[in-house]
């Protein structure tokens, strides 16, 4: 368990109509798809000579997934002085970054699983961002 | 100088038509936003006491900004497995972001020298990520 | 439950005698660590106005341990090529910064129960940290 | 010109007895070391196929080197409730990661010109990190 639900729980001030679960769960997938996007691009980084070339754009996309994805949990777990958009462009920009790294993974899932793994968070991730933009309204 | 320009200039592969001079200004007002808006929310924490409540917003939106812009620098840094939508929408959240918090500052640039500043490299790096998005086209 | 373990598993490579779970219960509590911080930061920002004062520290310790720990977290995360100096002084950096923000949200528990939560999440963190420690000899 | 040296003149409390010059040094060569090393990691990628193997732990202190470049900038951009161990510990990772990067780089400078550019900014922040530690005493 993370401590997202906790800390929610605990800020001192209104947090007006945001659905709680939805918040809760896309920090928490964003946590999860930075680590495993990281994991990822090592991962495919220590495949054998001849798979490397191959995986060059799938080591790109979980860069980029990784360090958007750690940025996202950090703008949602701010509430003070909330502002709807850049709360709703980097959402959008996550589950762009996500779709296309889950897609980039996904070609290779049937030779590396990590990147099946991987793939499975991104999809996730990128839903979770979707259910939060439409909970915002 | 940033080695940004040099460190385009020696990427070993082709980098399509992007405007060189374009991404080379815009990874450098990304570095330069992200640093001056972590030096504004711990400048702004260091105000008197009667000043701080009304700089919460201030530095909520400096954290962002800095998060942001950091990470835009680093997606502009990458150019193997170009991907257009990607860049896009976290160009277009970085200048929401810029906007927004070069917003902010400016309404306290009268009373604190380190808003002023930083409102000033806010507007740059807006601008910057507006011209990229443009030349993308 | 995070991916990190199966992220893990997978890795194609030789990953020496590392203890496996040291290594994935510290990637964990390094994620969780830097959302809490992040989170009790921005609490702290919005308690009442009489409060604000007595945060600074709490406020700047809060964005060190979110950054440093988010770092650390991506460093052990990855396995190529791996540098025990590396990964020894930046899990020391990690401790070190866990270990304050831990003694500085401490102070506040009593009044505010974001600092108590996010105590609590630094305490396991510098722990896993310190065992990962030990655990690399 | 990075606004690191207007963002100092600017904080409103006491900075105490620091090293100015060598700070704003180690400041800005943090954020340029990050983008270099971002972009050498990504040029790497797209060598020719012959080369990436031999490639695979550049490209992995690249991406430490940069993580760890980025978070120094900002833990030396925050004055407010200053912590000597902090501030000691996340120097002492970064000037660990710039010189084994820059080592690692190195052994790539005849062969890729990229590695020969960013081994020059890791020793120039290498640098600034021992100068700056040396200045805090």
């Amino acid at each position: 368990m993370t401590a997202a639900a906790e800390m929610l729980r605990t800020y001192p001030a209104d947090l007006g109509e945001v659905d709680r679960d939805a918040l809760v769960r896309c920090i928490e997938q964003c946590l999860f798809c930075a680590q495993a996007c990281t994991a990822c691009a090592d991962a495919c980084l220590s495949e054998l000579d001849d798979q490397l070339a191959m995986l060059r754009k799938c080591i790109r996309s979980d860069e980029d997934c990784a360090d958007i994805c750690t940025i996202t949990a950090r703008v949602l777990s701010r509430h003070t002085g909330y502002d709807a958009n850049v709360t709703r462009s980097i959402l959008q920009a996550c589950a762009t970054v996500c779709g296309s790294c889950g897609d980039e993974c996904e070609r290779h899932a049937p030779r590396h699983e990590h990147c099946r793994v991987c793939a499975e968070v991104c999809r996730r991730c990128e839903q979770a961002c979707q259910e939060l933009i439409n909970a915002l309204g």
